[in-house]
């Protein structure tokens, strides 16, 4: 059968995140996944299989490279442990690959995990870090994750008339979201005049308009929807997953629809999870959304390429306070990449982890009245990978 | 539905392996894809997601490191291409997680991929092998993979009563399988003097004790049963697929059943595949293996760890002939890794490839007799993660 309706996330469990220096990476991942157990009233031996989601191994001695990172530090030893990457992405493809195997039949109880620590990394990581930045063949250019995003920003503002002060709104709307969430990275609300003065790292996107690195590990524990009902848990379900990738920024001569303003692999992951989910209009279908606003610009172009309002009205939808915690569509209610940072792997499963949450009226300040049908988004590359999922009852 | 018995292989496509500094990381995925499309007599534009697996990115400038390396080149952007990694498994977890996915009935038509390059490094990715040998607290202590599985082989020879010579039967008849072989890495026959006399790498193991790196890639397509029989494809089933994983040679302390004379990570994938393919008696119902010979040893301790013989007889299998392409059990009749070659994202998925075949009864002059039912085994780690695949029709 396929994913969509017939696999139950029954718990959730997110660290904080953070600058964690007391926490290792082994030490967030078992955080995350006993708060998911509990959550979901099971007990460690009923999982069957597991996912880990770790984008750069190489930051910390390897550690997520394979399976067995998570399989030792969890005890669960004689089962499939597998690991998932895909950029950005990876926190959620972790999380599809076991609502896959769940969907077969082939496990009944899984669990997906993704944990990334990368405000403090070991010896050897940094210097491979460094290694790689000084001989990359384009990170020698000056290539780096805001000025490519920078790029986009400018377009944006040439074809449609924004400026920083646009953008400024989205980190506000973060920030002071984050405020309302004990676990983000950043929990002070910010004002459009701090966000405008801050330093600049890649014109036009200065330090408020770019998510931190961040350490932090999130899991779900999913199961059939069947058992979910029979066990009486609180249960979300998936109804729909997509994903699309292409070479994004790098192989822009392979993409004519590729035109600086939108990433056509969230078009064509948001295509997919809508069709599957039954979406035909998310503007009035979806209640609350995570999407992956890795900077200012890249949310209010994530609003277009999700639908949530036609192109060039990102910055409208924005201003007007659509997407604030009291709007009509409320995106990043957590805080997002921005205010709540940014644990590569993990931020995909915290994202699922915030909308499981949001349609079961826990989120507390947070909470969004009626939220019946989420999304969670991620995006990695910029543009080479594109995660959407859809959950709801 | 699980995949056991409705997930059906209907093409493989498998490059030269060997040291290819002709064909770019590129090239070799290009033809693999293209040699399994043909074979399954599918166009391109039918597979609807794929699954990229590449053990080491860091070893050509990050390709392999997302699916987007494998997205751009086969033009298949708009549908999920996720990559997987989990050490010298990589290649078979991709065939599983494709599996995965049919038998959910998410995807009808679907790709896995595996591929490494591994011979010719860019200067880069050699630089970061060089640094983190350099720095890595246990290979700077000498710790190699001749090194670790050395240790077996002395304690094998111990406990047992074997010497170099019954390690040398094991490579003598994989070379000679690889001399049937025209993909072969290496393709000539060699003699037990010639692995006794070769120079030594990690006590008991010489050089002809130790499979090559290499470059190669494979590839396969897979659809549901139904599909497969509704095209009237020569099609081969999935029966079985496990997979465990612990922290194996580096954990040992967690796992007393870790005696240094087998893995119990293959025991505990082979117990799961068997299961599900309702094998009993490996011994008389396997007609065909490949397994992960990486060191002589290593084919000795998977005969015993897959159930071809008890403890402690995988020599006595080897010396007895059982194994040979002749014998009652043929393993490895492709050359194994030792003269097939390790490009080790690709070898599960070559493995695959071969069982298909061999069940298909395309193998020509290393074509097994009455093979109908086959079992594929990869091992990283070493002991880390071991996944057993069982075909059959």
């Amino acid at each position: 059968m396929p994913i969509s309706g017939n696999v139950a996330i029954i718990g959730v469990g997110v660290t904080r995140f953070g600058e964690l220096f007391e926490q290792s990476y082994t030490d967030l991942l078992i955080e995350a996944a006993y708060a998911a157990y509990q959550d979901a009233g099971i007990d460690p031996s009923e999982i069957e299989a597991a996912w880990l989601g770790t984008a750069f191994p190489q930051l910390n001695a390897l550690l997520g490279d394979d399976g067995s990172s998570l399989t030792d530090p969890l005890n669960l030893p004689n089962i499939p442990v597998t690991r998932v990457a895909n950029l950005c992405a990876t926190g959620m493809e972790a999380v599809r690959a076991a609502a896959l195997a769940v969907a077969a039949g082939e496990y009944q109880m899984v669990l997906a995990l993704g944990v990334e620590k990368m405000r403090e990394v070991s010896p050897r990581g940094s210097l491979v870090a460094r290694h790689i930045t000084e001989t990359h063949p384009l990170l020698t250019k000056g290539r780096t994750a805001p000025g490519m995003f920078a790029v986009l920003a400018n377009r944006y503002f040439q074809e449609f008339g924004y400026d920083r002060r646009t953008l400024a709104k989205v980190a506000v709307k973060n920030h002071y979201n984050g405020s309302l969430n004990d676990g983000a990275h950043f929990r002070k609300p910010i004002t459009e005049d701090q966000v405008l003065n801050a330093p600049m790292v890649a014109d036009p996107l200065g330090l408020f308009d770019c998510c931190p690195t961040t350490d932090g590990a999130a899991a779900v524990i999913l199961t059939t929807t069947a058992i979910a009902r029979r066990l009486k848990k609180d249960y979300v379900l998936i109804k729909g997953a997509g994903v699309a990738s292409w070479g994004g920024y790098f192989s822009v001569q392979f993409r004519p629809d590729f035109d600086f303003l939108g990433f056509p692999s969230t078009r064509a992951a948001a295509a997919q999870a809508y069709r599957q989910a039954g979406i035909t209009d998310p503007r009035r279908q979806i209640d609350v959304a995570e999407c992956h606003d890795c900077f200012t610009i890249t949310e209010l172009i994530n609003y277009e390429d999700l639908g949530f309002c036609d192109r060039g009205e990102g910055g409208k939808l924005i201003t007007e306070g659509v997407t604030t915690l009291e709007g009509g569509l409320p995106v990043n209610v957590s805080g997002g990449l921005k205010a709540t940072g940014h644990p590569v792997g993990a931020t995909g499963v915290r994202m699922i982890a915030e909308i499981t949450n949001q349609i079961r009226g826990r989120q507390g300040k947070r909470q969004v009245k009626n939220a019946h049908t989420g999304l969670a988004h991620t995006l990695g590359g910029p543009g080479v990978i594109s995660c959407v999922m859809v959950l709801g009852r």
